[in-house]
């Protein structure tokens, strides 16, 4: 962070958009009126349209004293695009509206809309809007991702069938595992502020936190082999919670071999250091962002060119209910226990 | 209010928000897929597409001791649908996110709502998706709002020509005036919590405030007519910032005439309770909501047929800057003293 501090209220609020917004470069063609109007125009001519949005509270969602702003600005666009791949979609534009207290300098949001570019520009997606206004406490971040799909080519949470095979892109559970070791810095920091973080060779749970990426590959896999999944949700609450969408959505019941959650090297070894199980950061960790699909047996084949896709489970009748096949041979039923913002 | 409370916390995120959603039904065709999946699905076949965004915060923007919920939440939705209308565009769907404290009850909950859906029926819109979360402090409302337009039909701010009119709908500086009201409300209240408020006369600025209308019949008006503004903008933070935002964005500068500018007789009256200018009420005042836009001399003969559209100056070159000729014969530059969120 640079030492430089410019007090926003110096700008205005006009000032202030146009500073942040000067550089922008529309990338799509379909980006036809970008921001500095009332409204911006997006041109969708024999595709579909699909809209999603987050909300992102400091204290809720994020925490400052860990978190820079450069990775807090990647990842509040990246958690919206994930959104939109989890459709079938190609995300195509963003809005961005951020509420601001005055503890902010004009440095600080420079150094998060940095990392708001340079999410846009590594998915090839245009800001194209907002609005930004002060907030009595905490920052604010409300995104809202506009993409594109061929029609009738986008997959819901509802429409699995019984057989279809479960998918699972990535790996599971690195992120939380990330924020646990960030949250002890934080705590012994507070505790005994001279004391240096201890966060050597953790980088790999802490980047799956901190700077995560939405699958876009998996979605231009699926177009490339022709492949329409049959369902598809992203992991944001853990992957118990997003089953148990799939299947309550589908009115259908599964089976998931824990033997075949995909969990790195690197976060298991982290994992055990809380004495923590891996398989249970996978399933309520959440904040992954990887692809959770089903698919119908017969684009198997070309399912297994993927090395990034792993089987987990298949769908069953919905009076099976959805149940884990543990390592040791038990059968237990998934329950959702993702991180509950509202239970806070 | 009702007198029941649930605390939202027994219902869980998920629980949540299928209570807020369950009533929704969709009323365009292009609503493809609502609320329920990663993302809402938009067909916009032919017709070009215009978002865009507001933050509401609460502290910052309202007051919750004197805006009830359901007006809250009519307003909300409104805000957006005036700057859909603001490009010549019909909205077609809104997301909406809200970030609640754990003092609110689902009641209430329910309350803001029932003034979302009464604004999303009245317009003709979509609720297609959005995000709940807890807040730390406050009620947090982020509205997008998504609107078709015949393609190259959407004004924008920066095409105002010279010679062109100055117009504006309805009335201004009403909204203000009600704040005013309701700040004195308030303010005696909280010295003398017996004294009963003394709004009596003034539903009519305070009706401004708490629940504003967005111009659709204007847009509908200019359809019918055929005539395509060649610029506009709604106005929200006050006439003289929107006149100002058309010169700079249009290269242009102005002359606006005082005593053309539309003020209510219910506004003036209230205005001068207070001892103010109705005329810096209107230039200065904001909230309003009504369109400001300006038309080619050669459509005035269509425009007279509208009785809610008033002509109040015409577009000259930059260099003679933009001016109000007062009532007295004056001549003075406009100047912006907009509500400046962000200097408060």
């Amino acid at each position: 962070m640079s030492n430089e501090r410019t007090e926003i209220a110096t700008l205005g609020e006009f000032g202030l958009i146009e500073h942040l917004t000067k550089n922008i470069e529309l990338q799509n063609v379909s980006s036809i009126l970008g921001v500095g109007d009332d409204a911006a125009v997006i041109d969708h001519f024999g595709k579909q349209t699909v809209v999603t949005t987050d909300l992102l509270i400091e204290g809720v969602h994020f925490d400052l004293a860990y978190t820079p702003l450069k990775h807090l600005g990647y990842k509040s666009v990246i958690v919206n695009l994930s959104d939109v791949y989890a459709m079938n979609a190609i995300p195509t534009q963003i809005t961005l509206s951020l509420g601001i207290s005055n503890r902010f300098s004009l440095e600080s949001l420079d150094e998060f809309y940095e990392g708001v570019y340079a999410a846009c520009s590594a998915y090839g997606v245009d800001l194209v809007g907002g609005d930004t206004t002060s907030s009595q406490k905490g920052f604010i971040i409300s995104v809202t991702a506009i993409g594109e799909v061929t029609p009738e080519k986008f997959v819901k949470r509802s429409t699995a069938q019984k057989g279809d095979l479960l998918c699972v892109s990535g790996f599971l559970g690195s992120a939380y595992v990330g924020l646990l070791f960030l949250e002890r810095e934080k705590k012994i920091y507070l505790e005994s502020p001279g004391v240096q973080p201890d966060l050597e060779g953790e980088s790999f749970v802490i980047g799956k936190l901190l700077k995560p990426e939405a699958r876009k590959d998996i979605v231009e896999f699926f177009a490339k082999e022709e492949i329409i999944p049959t369902s598809m949700i992203d992991v944001s609450d853990g992957l118990s919670s997003e089953i148990l969408h799939l299947c309550k959505e589908s009115n259908l019941g599964c089976v998931l071999y824990e033997e075949k959650i995909p969990v790195a090297e690197e976060m298991k070894k982290a994992a055990f250091k809380f004495e923590i199980d891996p398989t249970a950061c996978a399933l309520s960790g959440g904040e992954d962002y990887e692809l959770l699909f089903t698919i119908s047996q017969s684009d198997y084949d070309k399912l297994i060119l993927n090395e990034e896709i792993s089987v987990i489970g298949y769908m069953t009748e919905v009076e099976q209910g959805a149940n884990i096949l543990t390592k040791g041979g038990g059968k237990h039923p998934i329950t959702a226990q993702g991180w509950n913002h509202l239970a806070q």
